[in-house]
């Protein structure tokens, strides 16, 4: 076999310090969280000239549900292009890692399909303004108008040897994280000034007894994730919450109550 | 005739303040210079399943000469589909304008091909390399190659209303802009310590004669673009160099150089 850049950077295998049953979000999941956060991405339609070809364009999109919906220009090369052939994807991609295959994102494959009158362009329309408020200055040209990609294929790599094809309807079924928008907050809050409680949660629930320090280095709605400094370097750990947080002020008072729990078991 | 985005604002006619023949950036040259300063895209191939669907992608990216050269797992969806049918685009997109919609954004249309050993392989690995130096890490991975898209048509949007195909030629014989890596500066430095310089080009050189105020608002290798301050609102105006800069040096002479003719005119 040959050396596989998938397979990470090696080393010897090492037990992790935490329970690795723990509940984690489901690629289905990060995908739908990844999309509620980011505005634009890349339509990628089928050329009328050179007849075939894929042709990526730049757009701005909002999530009407699971969904992506579109405000296009009918003079545009990709809005001609699905007339012709309503086949296409949307890759949406984050910028958030230095390193950029680091970065999630995230390829839905489907049909395009321009929304007319009625229920379905109201909620795509009020979907695209909640997101692109600047567009209501060209809300009613007569050239432009509402499309829907209509989801057939989900793709999620969320950086390096993460990545599946997710089902259609696990990610039609899945909901946008609540605790993202909030998460650089979070872990804002609590490395700058709860240190102590992290090095009790790694003494009190997982096999890092050793830690000397740790920083919390993920949050979603069911854990949160931490790099412990141990005796043998920083090591990564997963908590979850006892259930699914729904809000930041979920997540404060969980944080707290755990504190509180490892406190009482150490004492 | 509807309503059209792409006229822009409407507004009553103005003669511009400025001689309009002024030498700018063809978009060809645009195109190969937003092309040399950015490093990831979306690659579009034609996905496998299902059957003829263009398929988005994130990918890194380098430019070797006029192509994009790319280093990628033959394990990855777009190297599979590459492989299948060489049809491809390479999206590249801006992201410095606080309106996405506003920034500049390059399709190459074209026909991926693998590189095998030779030197185009050695060309494209050291124009990589050169801008992915941790690709290094890798860079002998058996599953993994150098890819170029031979370039058949170029889509330029500069952003609202600026948009052609480019003749793939014209791409071909441009150069990426020497000023462009440095404009920041430049513009950060003139507008931070020679406000005075800038108003007497106004006064010397254009119809902006009233002007109170003027700011760098863009630089390359052909001009420089202020916004000068007027009785009627602030004015666009551009301004060539005598010839096209080579280096940032070039570009501090020239305005050097041009502020002394202006205060001589104005004497």
């Amino acid at each position: 076999m040959s050396k596989d850049a998938h397979a990470g950077s090696g080393g010897e295998a090492e037990a992790p310090l935490y329970d690795t049953n723990v509940a984690t979000p489901t690629h289905g999941e990060r995908a739908r969280t990844l999309l509620a956060g980011i505005r634009t991405g890349t339509l990628s339609t089928l050329a009328k000239e050179p007849a075939g070809y894929p042709y990526g364009s730049f757009v701005t999109f909002a999530m009407d549900g699971a969904a992506p919906v579109f405000f296009i220009s009918d003079l545009a090369e990709h809005t001609r292009n699905l007339r012709a052939d309503p086949r296409a994807s949307l890759l949406v991609a984050e910028s958030v890692a230095a390193d950029p295959l680091a970065n999630g994102r995230v390829t839905l494959v489907g049909r395009g399909r321009r929304l007319d009158a009625g229920e379905e362009r109201d909620t795509a329309r009020q979907a695209y303004l909640a997101v692109h408020a600047g567009a209501a200055y060209y809300m009613d040209y007569a050239d432009f108008g509402f499309w829907r990609l209509d989801v057939l294929g989900v793709r999620y790599i969320g950086g390096y040897g993460r990545m599946s094809w997710v089902e259609p309807e696990a990610f039609a079924a899945g909901a946008p994280d609540p605790i993202a928008p909030h998460a650089r907050a979070i872990l804002d809050h609590m490395n700058a000034d709860h240190g102590d409680a992290m090095l009790a949660y790694c003494h009190a629930f997982t096999r890092a007894t050793d830690a000397t320090a740790a920083r919390m280095t993920g949050i979603d709605r069911y854990g949160f994730e931490l790099s412990a400094v141990t005796g043998r370097g920083p090591r990564p750990i997963r908590l979850a919450f006892p259930a699914p947080l729904e809000s930041p002020e979920d997540a404060r008072r969980e944080l707290v109550a755990l504190a509180r729990r490892a406190r009482e078991q150490s004492a």
